[in-house]
């Protein structure tokens, strides 16, 4: 195509999990199984005429205030942005482009080469150690402009400590912003919430799709101290959350009893599915997320016929995940279905 | 502020028009007065747990679906965006870099020199010709690998006939894509949609937000060949539009009856109006928006005081537009208030 920029022609863009119909077992893109709260459908039927008809707060002050109230910050330290997406976009493009690069520790979300690409930026993969204690050794040595850290970490699950995250921060103070993409912290035992204070050079990144059952209505939210707020102001649509999104997600966060039993749910289900799968013959690390990555050799195959069965799973043709299926924590009926699918493909049924 | 590029840290973002309390006569960021149909309100409370708890459709079929119809269109010719703002972004990013730039007839929509300068490419406002005839005289002219027309025109309401955009197209083509930033269409004798057929650069933008009175919830579209919204599709966001939008947006375009009634008491307003501020001493072209632009020596003077009087107009410290008005079409009683607000300021009140 003549008239795109050549980093964008040669673009492939992002390729979303398969969304199968109503009816399928579908644990393939992390979707929380549960409902949103009722609060959140109370809140998006209470829309007026005259909340649709007019521009929305250009900031979103709504959601500020109440994520600012329950996170114990000011609504100055929140950006709100159209899912946690929106916010990787925006820190692509405040830090990166053709003399700035950008650097992460993978495999992980495989959305971050793709919005490299479109910065048309360099991006470096530098891979996670085996040894935990020495994360971030590589890290440290960078020359990107922008460090991505998922944590917890997707596919994987693992979690990387907090303290160590400040460490690495403040070495690359004055050198490099920091994102930690904490989509999935909601499922985990601890986060870097405190460090904000700390490091001006943080930038945590939140989703209301996980934890919060909002993927349907696209909102996530950056958390850093207001200097850095304010510079990502600047480079996010002007209107770029909308006047449904912001009722819904304030409602939903606002919800801390009904958030709290949900993620529960999850959690409770994720440690059974954890030793099922381990009697069925996979390899299962601890996950601090709303899915497990399930190692065993026959994972392709075993994708595969799962499929057939209207169970669908997360598969990565990449290096280092080939054995392996990314299963997101459904209900207790939708994960008793996958088990007994597995142990039919692998012959251990009962 | 450090880390951030340097074309960041000079930016100084969009200032969105002000919003006062809802007691106030907005006229000042062109808004419809009146509701969104009934339609979108039922599918806005119609909306499922299940739909907010997973990802939305990331294309936005079901409303590529519904306009394709309306307009006569291919779904393959549309792409969604999160407000026609997000597809001014997209194209920025698409066609230009800090190698490629961007011109535009002006004066226009305060915007496109805020998304030139977050993606560092140099821009171009070609003052718009006085004759109409010699429109594009000089745009034709330019190096830039992406034009931008206004049309019909923001802040002006002004209307460049489709026949003169095809042949400045045509001439561009093989080096410039060619956005027509079609907003205001819904309030315009016609518009540029036969032109994508037969020219592979053009790009039409629409919005929800004016003609649909959906400006909360953040819906525009792009109309292009297949080949041209293939390309765009890459640098939109996975999921830019979200589930309640989709159905909103799709909602609204399919209540024809209700569309066509909304736009004509707004027509019919936009000519009352137009005679009642030439008998208070404003001069005002023809306009082909739901706004008029209303030049007097004392605008300046006339804005203040109409601000305190509870009632908001745009005003623009921009040279060219100094002693100018840009004035919203409202209500019939919203614009009583103003007619008669105005003619008590300059003294002309019966």
């Amino acid at each position: 195509m003549r008239y795109v920029r050549d980093n964008i022609a040669s673009a492939c863009g992002y390729v979303p999990g398969f969304q199968p119909g109503i009816d399928a077992v579908k644990l393939n893109t992390n979707e929380n199984p549960y409902p949103p709260s009722e609060k959140v459908l109370d809140a998006i039927r209470s829309i007026t005429p005259d909340q649709l008809r007019r521009y929305p707060q250009p900031m979103g002050d709504d959601f500020r205030k109440a994520a600012a109230e329950v996170l114990d910050l000011k609504p100055e330290n929140i950006i709100c942005t159209n899912g946690g997406d929106d916010l990787l976009t925006i820190c692509l493009r405040a830090f990166c482009d053709n003399h700035s690069s950008v650097t992460w520790p993978g495999p992980t979300y495989s959305l971050y080469p793709v919005l490299a690409k479109l910065q048309n930026c360099t991006y470096e993969e530098i891979p996670f150690e085996k040894d935990n204690a020495r994360f971030g050794d590589k890290l440290i040595e960078t020359d990107a402009s922008l460090v991505i850290i998922c944590n917890p970490n997707a596919p994987t699950g693992s979690f990387i400590e907090p303290e160590k995250i400040e460490e690495i921060a403040n070495k690359l103070q004055g050198k490099s912003a920091v994102v930690v993409d904490e989509a999935y912290a909601d499922f985990a035992y601890d986060n870097c919430l405190k460090l904000i204070e700390k490091c001006e050079n943080i930038i945590i990144l939140r989703s209301m799709s996980k934890g919060y059952s909002l993927a349907g209505i696209r909102f996530g939210f950056g958390i850093a101290q207001k200097q850095m707020i304010e510079q990502l102001m600047k480079v996010k649509d002007s209107y770029n959350v909308d006047a449904v999104a912001i009722k819904a997600a304030a409602a939903a966060i606002t919800d801390r009893e009904y958030f709290i039993s949900n993620v529960e749910k999850i959690l409770e289900q994720r440690e059974k599915i954890t030793a099922e799968l381990g009697k069925l013959g996979f390899t299962v690390n601890k996950s601090n997320t709303n899915f497990v990555l399930a190692q065993n050799q026959n994972a392709r195959e075993i994708y595969e016929k799962l499929t057939e069965k209207n169970i669908y799973v997360r598969y990565f043709d990449i290096d280092g995940l080939k054995d392996k299926l990314r299963i997101t924590i459904g209900t207790e009926e939708q994960n008793k279905v996958l088990i007994d699918g597995i142990a039919d493909i692998t012959g251990k049924k009962d």
